[in-house]
């Protein structure tokens, strides 16, 4: 069993307008709305795949309700802590002419030290109960957590026996660190943000001198490299550079990092389904999608060797 | 008591930005919602004012519980109709650097002629329950009503024994007319698009001939104009010029049109009271607020004379 905890769980909304007209009034001509949040990703991935999981975290509210409702419908379990306040949302514009999306993000719900604790509570909780092998936390604290949340919340997790992959950026990786998580998953851009550094191997160093364990580095078509504590770096990567929708790959090599630690797979192979799941979502049109007959093919084509 | 009715009712989320640019992301730096809808701001003016009124209509799903719930923190009664599918939002984008607005209607649920047969039920039996003495039918019809949904509602309303002031606009204004609503209000350009005729007189005319009863027309700065089915017109305006925003001025009109035939008040004491209400309304910065010590003192600034 695997759960992954989003603090910061949005409900995302897309608005289709046949053309987008700063300061003017637009009719909706289609509307779709969606759980986001990377640890809702990281769940959807590993429930299409087939894995035991189960989402936490925060979702306030009636906006928290339509979260769950779209969670229910999609057959991915959760149990989310309680929450004050309404979960928030991201609206994404898109017109007809143009593609990118025009995006706004609400801040969501303030919240404390002392509601952090009762979430932190409720994961180490339900960890111990579901007997959880991993435990995924995935993105961004809310406003008002302490900025170091995290590394309280991994120590706890490992003290209830799961091991812990965190996939998170700028301070609250970094403060995370002294706790040891099992697993950190920067993109090169994370990694170079997080220490100033532009060259992964020393980036790699200067985050594992604060306390990293293993790293992954995600480095869009070229791959993933893994940097274990003991033992050689190793690259996994496709034998074709496919075109997509990057937005959810990260979260999908998050999700079988987390699958691949929680059932005991050899670095090889967790690495190898890590690259096939995240080119499989590339060809998704949402985050949170990868179709198994993909992942299959993909796996087939992945390369992985001893970085030099 | 005043029951307003508003099938369309709406959660208008306002997001306010640094600066709108379109195909970027952006962090939404303060947000806002209320309850939105014509018949809403009815309600909610003559709360403000003191008047007895319950506001109904749909309010479905999740978002219908926002509505809800801003309706109870403002003290707005409500009585809504039980709904299928999640009642529409409406996100207006303000930018720190302009003034107007970007603004995205979501188009609501899909309603039936079946489920508007419900709602008018439900509008018969409260009107009876509470011995409504006016009911406001406020606004555009949602998705899949039958054009002429106002049309059957009102004369059920008649029967029960209410007078009706009704606010709608193009075919769903014209096709309510046969069944004789005592009061509309339709603005100047709405007279001329459900008419083809730009004069006031004639357009006047020409909805009176498909049925209609009092016309109450509005015309911004220039005040309002009553068109009696018995005696002359009669003007009222106010001795100066007010800046502000327009946007709920229509609305609070309405209320005390609403507040002046359930009173049994004179044409000329309603007719002051809509246009001081309005006023008020322009001096406020959102739809439905008015402060009662502008009503009070703008009613005495309020000139009523009869049309030539």
């Amino acid at each position: 069993m695997i759960l992954t905890v989003t603090p910061n769980v949005a409900l995302d909304i897309t608005y289709e307008v046949e053309r987008l007209t700063p300061h003017a009034s637009h009719r909706v001509v289609a509307m779709r709305q969606r759980a986001g949040g990377k640890g809702i990703n990281v769940a959807s991935v590993l429930t299409l795949l087939g894995h035991d999981v189960i989402a936490t975290g925060w979702a306030g509210g009636s906006i928290g309700e339509q979260v769950r409702a779209d969670l229910d419908a999609r057959g991915i379990a959760h149990d989310f802590s309680a929450s004050e306040g309404e979960a928030r949302r991201t609206v994404a514009v898109v017109s007809r002419e143009m593609g990118d999306a025009t995006v706004f993000n609400e801040a969501g719900p303030q919240h404390t030290a002392q509601s952090w604790g009762v979430l932190s509570d409720h994961v180490v909780t339900l960890s111990r109960r579901l007997g959880a092998s991993a435990v995924v936390l995935s993105g961004s604290l809310p406003p008002g957590v302490p900025v170091d949340g995290y590394a309280d919340l991994v120590a706890r997790v490992h003290e209830a026996g799961a091991v812990v992959v965190l996939d998170a950026d700028g301070e609250a990786l970094r403060s995370a660190l002294r706790a040891g998580p099992d697993v950190i998953k920067p993109n090169r851009e994370e990694l170079a943000a997080a220490t100033g550094i532009q060259g992964v191997a020393e980036g790699v160093a200067a985050l594992r001198a604060r306390g990293a364990r293993d790293l992954v580095v995600s480095a869009g078509p070229d791959g993933l490299s893994w940097h274990p504590t003991d033992g050689p770096a190793v690259s996994g990567r496709l034998d074709e550079v496919l075109s997509g929708n990057p937005t959810g790959a990260g979260d999908a090599c998050v999700a079988a990092l987390a699958a691949g630690l929680g059932r005991g797979l050899s670095l090889d192979d967790t690495l190898r389904d890590a690259v096939a799941w995240s080119a499989a979502a590339v060809l998704q049109p949402v985050a949170g999608a990868v179709d198994p007959d993909d992942v299959l093919r993909l796996r087939r084509q992945t390369v992985v060797k001893e970085l030099p």
